[in-house]
This record gives C-alpha cells, sequence and structure tokens, in this order.
C-alpha cells in the first residue's frame, strides 16, 4: 500500500492522529490492507509523511488496543489475523468497530433475539420525542446538573416519580421517600446495605428472578424457596418454613415468571406477618404498567399500614434497560436511615439520564408512552399466542396472564423432553426462550417455556419465530 | 382570582393537566396568587372548566408533591405559607421550581460558593461540543444502546480510557482491566467486593480525602492512619505500625490534600511492602490531568510489576462532577474475578453517558479540553495566590504545589484560632474553605485553609472573594 494513501490533511478539524488512526481503518476495511499484512513502522511512516513520531505512535496505540493491529515486537506490527474470518464474511463493520462509531444504525435483530426476555419494544421508543428533549437539556447543562449529583437520585425525577406512584399505583409518598438507583440491583444493594446484614434469612418466590436471586445469595444473604401457586406466594408455607424470616422478596402485582397476581387475602396475611415479625417486605413491581384485561391492581404497597414494604419499580421495561434506572420507596419512618446510606454508596449515576426521564414524565411524554404500549403488546401479545395455538398446540398450553410482556407456556404431558432441554435447543439455534425450570429453587414435574413477545413487531413475525421453534424441537 | 384565567387551551400540545398545573405555577409567579390563598375545590374547578375531575386532580397532586399547595383537608386546599418569604425575596424561582423547569439558566454562583474544593471550572465546559455529540447519541438511539448495558462499562468507553492510559499516564492495559464504575465510590466498592473482607485493615494517608474515608469506615474496614510528609505517605511508619495490612489508599501523584507527589524511593517501598505482603494498593489519581510545572509524573501503577496496584481514575474533575463516571484498572490477574463480581453489583448506570465521554475522547475533544484547562487553571490559581498573598502574607503561608485545583495554605504561627474555627466562620459566610485539620484522622498543631480555585474567572473575583475572607477572620 502506497503511505501517501494515509496522509492526513492540515485542512481538517479532526487532530492528525485521528485521521491517520481512520486511514488505517478505512485501508483495512477497503481490503487494501489484509489481515496479517505487515505495517509500516512508526518511524519509517513519520519520516514519509513528514509527522512527530509521537503522532504516529498515537494512531498505532489506537489501532492496537482497538484489536486493529497486533505488534510483534521486532518483528514489526501486522494487521490482525484474527479480522480474517470477519473480513471474509463481511461482517468487519459490526464486529470489529466500536458500535457508536458505526455509520449505520444497527438492526433490532442484530440485538433482541426472538423471544427474548425482559426487553420492551425497541422499535416503538419515541425516539424524537426522547432526542428533542435531551438536546434541550444538554444544550442547558446548567451548572446545577454539572455539580455533585444527590445521592438519593436529582430531586425533580423524584418528584415526578412519586406523583405517578399516586395517580397509577395508589401509592401516597412524597418525593422524600423516593431514592433513585442504579437498576433494581442498586434498589436491592440499599435495601440490604440498610436494613440488612449478611447470613439474614429471606423468603424468595419459586420460581423466582434468578438475576435478583443470585445478587442477593452473592451479598451473604439466605433464600428460602417459597413456592408460588394461582394466587402467588404461598404465605402460609413461608411462615411454617421461616417465620422469623428478616425479609420476603415478591412480584405481587404479576408474578415473575409465572405471571398471577397475589391475591388479597394473601396479601393481607403476608402484611400481617410482616408486621408481627418486623420483617421487610420487598416489592419489585416490575411490570405492573403493562396490563390488558381486567383492573389493574394498585401496588401491596397501597395496603402498608405499619411501614413494613420497601417498592422498587424500575424504567427498563417500560423506557428501555439501557438506562439502568429504578427507584425504591421506603416507609417514612425509614428516611433518614436510607439518606444516611445513600451518602455512603456509589449512588444513582449521572445526573443526565435521570433529568431526561424526568422531563419525559413532566411533559406527559410516559404516560402517554405507557399507553400506546399498553395497545401495542396487547396486540403483539396475540401475534405470539395465535403463532403458539395454531403451530404448537399439541405440546404447549398457554397459561393466563393479565399483563406483563413475556408468555408462558406449559409444556404437556406428552412431551418427552424436559423444559431445560428445549430451551437449550432453541438458545442453540438463537430463540432466546428459558426454561420455567432454571428460574426455580426446588424441584417441579412441571415444565415450562418463557418467551418474550414485546419485538414482534408483525404477526408473521411471530409465526416465522414459533415454525423455527418447532422445527427445532422436532427435531429433539 | 378568576377561575377562567386557568382555562386551558385545546389546541396546544402539553396536556390539560400539565397545563392547568403550569397556569397555577405561573399565577403563583405572578402574585395572582398568594401564600396561604384559598383556591378553588378540584369539583368547582372541573365544573366551571368543564374539566374531568381526574384532570384537575392530577395537576393539584402534582402542585402538592412540589410544594406549592398545602391540602389542609376538609379546610380545602391553599397555597402553601412557607412560599412567603421566598416570593417576598423574589427568589421563588431558584428554590421553589423544579430546576430544569426554571426558565433561566442558573448563574454558577447559586451553585459553586467561593473556594468550593473539587469543582472544575463550570463556566469553561465546552457545552456546544458536548450537546452536539448527545446530539447525534441520542438521535441514533441505536437498539445496542438500549440493551442491558455492560456490568463493567461501555466498551467503546472502556477502550478509549485504556488509550488515554497509555498515552498519558504509563499505564499499559487492555480494555479488559478497566471498568467504568459510578464515581470514585463505586470503583471503591467494586475493589471492596472483590477482593477485601469486612474488617480488613487498611493504611490511609493522614491527612486524606474524608468521603473516602467515610466510605470505607462504613463498609466495615479499619483504617490505619499513616502520615504524609513532603515526600507524601511514610511507608516506613507504615510498616511499623500495620505491616500486614491487606491494603493501602494513596494519592501518589498529588496528594489530597497536601499536593505533595510520592517520592520514587517511596513509591518502590510501597510496591515492595505491597509484592511481599501479599497486600493491595489502591491508586486515586484523581487529579493528575493538571500539573503546571515540572514533568508530569507517571502513574504508580506504571511501576507494578507484581500486579499489585489498582488504579482508579475519574472524569468528575476533568469534565463534570454530575456525570458520575470514573474507573477502575485492575491487573490482568484479577480480571476473571472482577468481572465476575461486577455482573453482581448495580454497575456503572447508563450507557448514555458513557457513550458521550467516549465519543469526546474518541473524537479528540478531551485531549484539547485538559490542554485548555491546564493553561486556564493556572491563570486562575495565580488570580488566588495573588490575592492571598497580597492580602493575608500576615496570616496564612501558601504551600508550592505543582498541580491540582486546590490551594492549600498553612496558618503562621501568629494566628491564635484553630484552622477549624477559621473555617467554620468563612463557611457561615458562604465561603467553602475547608480546615485541613478536619481532613486529618490524628491531631496536628499545623493548621491550614484549603481553596479551590477553579472557578475564579477572573484576578478581581477573586480579589473580591479573599477580601472577604479577610474581613470574615478579621472579625474573630
Amino acid at each position: 500500500m502506497d503511505l501517501q494513501h494515509l496522509r492526513p490533511s492540515r485542512e481538517q478539524d479532526a487532530p492528525i492522529y485521528l485521521q491517520l488512526y481512520r486511514r488505517y481503518r478505512e485501508a483495512i476495511a477497503a481490503g487494501k490492507l489484509r489481515p496479517g499484512d505487515r505495517v509500516a513502522s512508526v518511524r519509517s511512516l513519520a519520516s514519509e509523511l513528514s509527522l512527530a513520531r509521537g503522532t504516529v505512535e498515537m494512531a498505532y496505540q489506537m489501532l492496537v488496543s482497538e484489536g486493529y493491529f497486533v505488534a510483534r515486537g521486532a518483528a514489526g506490527t501486522v494487521v490482525s489475523p484474527r479480522l480474517e474470518s470477519l473480513v471474509e464474511h463481511n461482517h468487519a463493520r459490526k464486529s470489529v468497530a466500536a458500535a457508536h462509531a458505526s455509520p449505520h444504525p444497527q438492526n433490532i435483530s442484530d440485538v433482541a433475539l426472538p423471544f427474548q426476555l425482559g426487553l420492551p419494544a425497541l422499535d416503538a421508543f419515541p425516539r424524537k420525542t426522547w432526542a428533542r428533549l435531551a438536546g434541550r437539556n444538554l444544550r442547558m447543562l446548567e451548572p446545577e446538573t454539572m455539580t455533585s449529583a444527590d445521592p438519593a437520585g436529582y430531586e425533580a425525577l423524584r418528584r415526578a416519580i412519586a406523583t405517578y406512584l399516586g395517580i397509577s399505583r395508589g401509592i401516597a409518598c412524597t418525593h422524600e421517600q423516593v431514592f433513585i438507583t442504579v437498576g433494581y440491583r442498586g434498589a436491592l444493594e440499599l435495601v440490604r446495605r440498610t436494613l440488612l446484614q449478611a447470613g439474614d434469612l429471606g423468603w424468595y418466590e419459586d420460581p423466582g428472578y434468578i438475576f435478583a436471586r443470585q445478587f442477593l445469595e452473592r451479598a451473604g444473604m439466605r433464600l428460602e424457596p417459597v413456592p408460588v401457586d394461582e394466587e402467588g406466594l404461598n404465605v402460609s408455607i413461608g411462615q411454617q418454613r421461616a417465620a422469623h424470616a428478616r425479609f420476603a422478596v415478591v412480584t405481587p402485582t404479576h408474578q415473575s415468571p409465572m405471571g398471577v397476581a397475589l391475591s388479597l387475602p394473601r396479601r393481607l396475611e403476608l402484611l400481617d406477618w410482616a408486621a408481627r415479625s418486623q420483617a421487610w417486605i420487598i416489592e419489585d413491581d416490575y411490570d405492573s404498567e403493562f396490563r390488558y384485561h381486567g383492573r389493574p391492581l394498585p401496588a401491596l404497597k397501597s395496603l402498608d399500614r405499619d411501614g413494613r414494604v420497601l417498592y422498587t419499580g424500575t424504567f427498563s421495561k417500560v423506557l428501555f434497560p439501557g438506562l439502568r434506572l429504578a427507584y425504591l420507596v421506603v416507609p417514612t419512618s425509614q428516611v433518614g436511615k436510607f439518606s444516611d446510606m445513600a451518602n455512603h454508596l456509589p449512588g444513582p449515576g449521572s445526573i443526565l439520564p435521570q433529568a431526561m426521564v424526568a422531563g419525559f414524565m413532566e411533559q406527559g411524554h410516559f404516560a402517554r408512552h405507557l399507553r400506546k404500549m399498553r395497545i401495542l403488546y396487547a396486540a403483539r401479545r396475540g401475534y405470539l399466542v395465535d403463532a403458539l395455538t395454531q403451530m404448537m398446540r399439541e405440546s404447549l398450553h398457554i397459561q393466563p396472564q393479565a399483563g406483563g410482556i413475556h408468555v408462558l407456556a406449559n409444556l404437556n404431558t406428552n412431551t418427552r423432553q424436559s423444559d431445560k432441554i428445549l430451551a437449550a435447543a432453541a438458545q442453540a439455534n438463537c430463540l432466546a426462550v428459558q426454561a420455567l425450570s432454571h428460574w426455580r429453587l426446588r424441584k417441579s414435574t412441571q415444565g415450562g417455556l418463557l418467551m418474550g413477545f414485546a419485538n414482534f413487531a408483525t404477526a408473521d413475525g411471530a409465526t416465522a419465530s414459533v415454525s423455527r421453534l418447532k422445527a427445532v424441537l422436532a427435531k429433539l
């Protein structure tokens, strides 16, 4: 390759080293430089192009650190041979280039696999509104949002959440009770550090949300599995097995993953147990916003007269998971303790995304987005359910669920393989189906498959994915 | 007040409840409604304006939750009497309104007090470039950045940091060794959870950074104060007092708050101790980017042959603290352990700010900003030092420091009061001077004042603040 092709332009805005770095990347992408090719030494390129050696070194260092170049000591520097297969298959852009340096937006199919759980509809997010809001926030970039963040979260967002919870979830709270956290884990961590101690025993729904279970166990909590039936968590069994537990983690609105609601008698029984034994209830209200028939259930927290419920919600399902924003509402009596602990933890992260969500809520976009998504998800759920009913009625039995963004289909008794084997086969074929057994703490004979539907944009899309799933399972 | 003034417009884009809420706020700001005034009941306003009661209720709920209204049960709802003094003093905008609902950007003086520590120059941040970058990021909003974030951080940012550290701090590392965290505390938390146990003993610089000390103590660490002299941390004393400590937290480039650099013999002694006793060194390189004379010192990490140094840096001083983004570089041998633990912690927060900083670095804006800030801070440091020398030579003796964004002035022996008393008096007068003694673990007779200079935009500004300080201290 002629080194003159690499010559940077003094006219351009970008610094010389960056231009050099880009020229090299372009040369590789265009096939002018092939994997394994030796590139000019720093010294000779600097001399050829009359550049400072430091400038060339910087460009090379970037190319090495990003995997384009490999330094081979005395043997010189070469274009990484590992790029071979990628360049061959013309996938160089996606796999090699840093994602946001890519000139084209990626396809959703590159990111979300069919049936993927816990992911909202990525195609239906109001990008323009979001970008407009953000633009305003950023142009302002007020000194207030540049200085240190409140460890309890950005106040305007805490206020917006308190208002929203009052209206939508029947929770009467002030913004002082609301703490913004990095995801649901951040909320669990704040609860754990403020109220729990290593070795404390807690009730955990069985089956129940895997990641929170692992998070709590890793942090030294002991978890007692408490079975879930058609009325939700079986509180009597919890009391039999571990009456003196210090806490219980529950998903009362829409049990994760079974989808049932905790019945009113059970709710009262649970609250009564917590009040008597001074235990804490952690209410995970992760996707209550989506409900397609029947009246929306108020949160368990709305019945909490004794201040035992720690309520958590998240923006991962209603906006998008990459936000990593969740929130915790604590009883009034605990605000002081939680504020104090929040001052000694890393906190909720940058103000910017918090300010954006606050604006989104205050200006009514949030409520509008939720309304739209409820209609959209009802339709998309229909696509999946129809496809499953038409094609896989023999092997699967769909559980009725009033809400959420996934479907649970139990295996019919004639199915020979376990749900784990079925899910593993599906996953090996890039279908992100999950096995119900995988979410259980104790063994059970009842297997099932969990399937997300939020990204099935059309009935045809759902049909195509279900027929792929059917074909994969038929081979077993 | 005529209720018709509140009538929302059907033409407007904003939802009715939001228009109503805004009308009320405007009416209060304009003095049409005064603190203590009773407002129309939900029922009568809804009927007067032919609106749904739910709509009016929602607006009222927002006004109550934001402190504009107070609900008094049967006595009705009134404009909060607590607004009285604020409205009187015409400060209503700043103190009452949620910050980003405010129509005017705030002044820096509203946020940063004179002498405030740890705050970069808020007026010199390249807002336009930042907003442009963000705009691009947001319009794209690629599915990849919408889905779940990598708990170790956004890859492009990890790569950009690895490149930067190689060039600027002499640290050879790959992006796999870099973990993005929510602030320095997030980095400490990741280290603590991965490598340390409750009750572990560590060396801590005396005087040393208060907030990290409190953070570690709160997390159950025991800290042994190790004195700092003109060569930095006294490693021999550390070994005498606590040879078997499990870790040491140090600020080798620019000791916080004394400003001295850890000498090369001490660096080697410290690394040797860590290697022999299998202890961990946490290097806090919080403001190494700013150095105004002499050669920049490479990081301690650059000498780490035995993989004992955990290196941390932050964007709080070089960009702005509200970002809450820091990073940790771990030895190659520890990458697996740290990745595993990162999977079980809340993580670094939203991808958005990470992607913005990555773009800022990759496109060379970061390096350019640092170059500009070095020149700016050298000038601003000069303003403060000149003012102190001219006006307070009698009572203060300025320590020479090669870098950083604060000045340490020791009290001369003729000063009667302790530095704590002086600082308290200054703070009572809104001058954010801090007492050196406050940063100490053990008592010392040598008092001093710590003063930030980054936001003294002019010599006159520094002179005015120093003369205010002098007047306050003269009264003691």
